[in-house]
């Protein structure tokens, strides 16, 4: 194993998916260990003590929590690997921040309000989520990736959500994001025709099952 | 004016005075412009059209958002000026972000409560802020500063709430720092020793009487 790297894990979080990614895109060989958040193991408790969350990346012995934080790292630590994750200007890498940020601020927490309601309080829901995306979707404009010219801190936080919005979509609320953003729908086709990216993601229909399942209490 | 700053502000804001600590460390010189959070002035709104708040770095003519970004935008921006914001080690980086991030999520959360509540609903919360503050303490252990052996990103996260603490000192709570948690106040003396955060806060006297008028409406 490469310099000893471990990641705490849950497939089906958006959180893990992003350091996969980020992995992925370093070539950095890593060994993923389930984890279930209804029985967490006594690895996780001793390695984020504070947040008690995955994802967890154990490089060499020492935990670095906190997604965006953890793709930085990433960065950082395998700096001579390509590609760089975060432009070299220093605006553009506080603008990478910002965006991510703002996935976690706005994407997140209007797309966990969709999953915990349903009929029309969800409809409202969803609209709320795309108000938020058409943000993204000016943020993006002409441009290939959210930030700069490359593909980097700011896409890896939103990608994850893509696999949600194809959910949302089977789910009864006719969400359709080729319609309401297709900047962002083509910034989703655009990244997922790299294969760090595909590969790190589970396909729509196995987190609309997992969903589904989870909602009849299995 | 050197390199042409300006930072919109409102005087009695953590996220602000982490801005100005971080540029006095630094020692670039800036216009400080006071905002009205009731009656926010075009600039604001057009500088941070996503959040509408302030603080916001405004360099050459450029806006940078949200307090934790501008304080490693500035570290980034001006690296050549010492003290470096962020120790260079990639592991002491990450911690650096957690912390600040953990201060943001929980330290605010909590303190923010405190302000919300009165009688016994209002000390329930002052023992949830302990716990935070402990937590803290923990991580601080007998080293001089939150990460690493230098002041830097996570203390100007967390600093300006020690104004905050004296004010609710000063309230009906009887929330003693020193007490509850003494490395954290011996390190409150230690970056208040620093001339770029004790000229960078104002006074708890001025905190508690804002927070008094608020209180009645004035």
């Amino acid at each position: 194993m490469d310099d000893d790297v471990i990641l705490l894990d849950f497939w089906v979080s958006v959180f893990g998916q992003r350091v996969r990614i980020a992995l992925a895109e370093k070539g950095v060989h890593y060994e993923n260990r389930e984890e279930n958040p209804q029985n967490k193991t006594p690895l996780l408790l001793e390695m984020n003590p504070v947040h008690k969350k995955i994802p967890v990346l154990i490089h060499q012995g020492k935990p670095v929590c906190e997604s965006n934080i953890i793709v930085q790292y990433i960065d950082e630590a395998w700096h001579d690997k390509s590609p760089s994750l975060l432009p070299s200007d220093p605006y553009l890498r506080a603008q990478a921040r910002f965006w991510a940020d703002f996935v976690d601020k706005k994407v997140y927490e209007a797309g966990k309000k969709i999953w915990a309601t349903e009929g029309s309080e969800q409809v409202a829901k969803k609209e709320e989520l795309i108000e938020v995306l058409k943000v993204l979707e000016g943020q993006l404009g002409e441009k290939p990736y959210l930030v700069g010219e490359s593909f980097g801190l700011a896409d890896i936080a939103l990608i994850p959500f893509s696999v949600w919005f194809h959910a949302f979509g089977k789910m009864t609320m006719n969400m359709n994001i080729e319609r309401e953003c297709p900047k962002l729908a083509a910034w989703v086709n655009r990244c997922m025709e790299r294969e760090a990216v595909s590969k790190s993601l589970p396909h729509p229909h196995k987190i609309y099952e997992f969903d589904q399942k989870k909602k009849k209490g299995q």
